[in-house]
């Protein structure tokens, strides 16, 4: 690659280990929509490098705010104020998928570069559009039909067992139904939506995709993502994920598909079904960094965080490589509980050597929100497992 | 421990995991006085804790100026400017040793929590005062005198070869003058200083530890700084040093005993020198995270950074133990260079699989000054050496 990029400016430089190409880091300026846990995590890894950072944001207090250069309190759905806050950026990203895409759209065709791009962001944040474009493209995902209104979905119960998707709008399980019979029908979404065959999922798999703006790809490690059976709760998720060779290979070309066809820089996160067979289905695929990847800011040498900004800086791209095996369980706030966060049984859990905690400065806490993350390493599968539940049993986030 | 805190409290609680003594991490209020890169490495690591931060620092485009809640523009050197940053916040610490610590004696007699404290800041920051403590509680250093005016350093021709340090306001190789014959005694400072007896060195080591606020103590595995024979410039630093294990005792109690008897909370790095016979001296300690740490970021499961937090949170104090070997090289201002900075050669350094790179977010660079580090990771030694020897071939740091 560098030997091309020589040969292409003219250089050889037998004695070199400098590539003339580079002689140029300085610093970028780059934009973030949106000022959850995930810009803040972002911020986090942009210490590292010459970056001057600016987070469009409607609430001051988020986790991201006081972590830029520049924050700037705005509608990320907003066309005006998007657009004013990406214009003479070199660079701008999105921590959440509902934003103003006709203003990226527009900075686009002025020469921000927009990571995602937002042909491929209007693909994905459309439940909708998202399976046309598997089906069209030949991606293995589940069958499927669309429903404009609840009237539509009514006809469907032939279709039945079945998840109802809204189309738009859908977040952290908000807009997502599980329909086994008839009487469920009337528990669905009068809007545009999408109907989804339920298939018989043995496992579920989260890929994090790279690709860099000159289309160079790189995988990280399938994640494991385990459930709890009787809850339907993500419980923890170990990486790498334990999957026969040929089952880990169909996953790996599959997920390089999705994001190949999404002709599209960034960072992807593809989430997928295993059936008993073996079979491999696409549920749905996230356009941004994501949670199935926090594990990497302590297991892989470089994190889904770093590469994004290796992606967004021109850098070349990372080493998804394992340092350690990893599991992460989320902290979710407690149900019955609304308030200033307070987070009981972490010291217990800080006095463990191998786990890492992540909280997410979120000052109120409410039942199911995402509060922080605690990732452990370990080469033992046991010991991750062992870890993950014990932290699971002993940490929880109330009000005070 | 738990066990006693729980006796202590009248739980016995058999059942449980959850420690009720812990049932509150809550948001703590917690100050840095200087904002350079320490500073800047310190507010990464907070990212992962409730902690609501603040920075004083003359400069506001400083490395750490953007990356807390409240930066206040203030000279840290003026009492009352410090005294009004401290008041009613619940912790303060520092990143460079000259700081006002009157202030900080008064803060803390009002209930502010300083680590270090004063009264071993005042012992480290004054380099008469250091090798005064060493000597009266029998910690192996070099012979010394004092010499208060360049009249008094040219009486010390006996006394040569030897090393002549300015008492207050050395940092960073400023206020150290080499001394071999009595020609030289004309470059020695015409104030207070301490001149002390030149060790025959074999070996420069450094050792970071941590002290928490109940007395608890833990040492990082010790640092092999390596220096260029001809020009006397750090090359690189490789943990753990390679130390037969005698020295490595030897080391390990001096650098524990150093700290005990400075009887203050806080990180501090304790650099000794061993000569050829195996004998152990101190060269001087740093009461605060320190360079010679910086490779704990990617290398130890708890690094330098998140150790102090920790005890300034009063958590349990983190794992020094390391994930991987590591080396790390720092990226200093190119001679001749002045002005904003631009980074040859890091691209090519970014697209090694085990490598890391911190860049200070100095707009800057002048000649000599610390603009960055890159920490290698690997089993191997030998690779740790040929990518350090190759990064410093490789990368420099220019304007533009």
């Amino acid at each position: 690659m560098i030997e091309e990029l020589n040969q292409l400016v003219g250089q050889t430089a037998p004695e070199a280990p400098l590539n003339k190409l580079n002689t140029g880091i300085r610093q970028k300026r780059i934009g973030i929509l949106g000022g959850g846990q995930l810009g803040r995590m972002l911020l986090q890894a942009a210490v590292n490098y010459p970056i001057e950072t600016f987070v469009m944001e409607n609430d001051p207090t988020c986790p991201s705010a006081h972590l830029c250069h520049h924050f700037t309190r705005g509608d990320i759905t907003n066309f005006d104020e998007v657009y004013n806050f990406g214009r003479g950026l070199d660079a701008l990203t999105i921590e959440i998928e509902s934003v103003n895409e006709e203003a990226l759209f527009k900075l686009e065709s002025e020469g921000v570069k927009i990571y995602p791009n937002p042909a491929a962001l209007r693909i994905i944040k459309n439940k909708i559009l998202q399976k046309q474009f598997y089906k069209e493209n030949a991606i293995p995902t589940s069958d499927f039909i669309i429903t404009n209104s609840l009237e539509e979905l009514k006809q469907a119960s032939d279709f039945l067992p079945a998840v109802h998707k809204i189309g738009m709008g859908g977040y952290d399980g908000r807009g997502v139904q599980v329909m086994k019979t008839s009487e469920d029908l009337q528990l669905g979404f009068d809007s545009p939506s999408v109907l989804e065959k339920m298939v018989a999922i043995e496992k579920e798999i989260a890929v994090i995709v790279a690709v860099s703006a000159t289309g160079e790809t790189t995988l990280y490690p399938p994640v494991d993502m385990v459930f709890d059976p009787r809850l339907n709760l993500l419980e923890y998720q170990v990486s790498p994920a334990d999957l026969p060779e040929k089952t880990l290979w169909k996953i790996e070309a599959i997920a390089l598909k999705v994001v190949k066809d999404l002709k599209s820089p960034g960072i992807f996160a593809v989430e997928l079904f295993v059936d008993k067979p073996g079979n491999v289905w696409v549920n749905e695929t996230a356009p941004r960094v994501h949670n199935s990847g926090h594990h990497t800011i302590e297991a892989n040498y470089s994190s889904q965080f770093d590469m994004l900004w290796r992606i967004m800086l021109g850098y070349p791209l990372g080493s998804t490589e394992h340092i350690l095996p990893a599991a992460i369980v989320n902290l979710l706030g407690a149900e019955g509980h609304k308030g200033e966060a307070c987070y009981e049984g972490l010291y217990d859990i800080l006095q463990l050597e191998n786990v890492f905690v992540h909280i997410y400065g979120k000052k109120e806490t409410k039942p199911g929100r995402k509060m922080g993350h605690i990732t452990i390493l370990s080469k033992e599968k046991q010991e991750l497992i062992h870890q993950a539940n014990r932290i699971k049993q002993t940490v929880k986030v109330v009000s005070q």
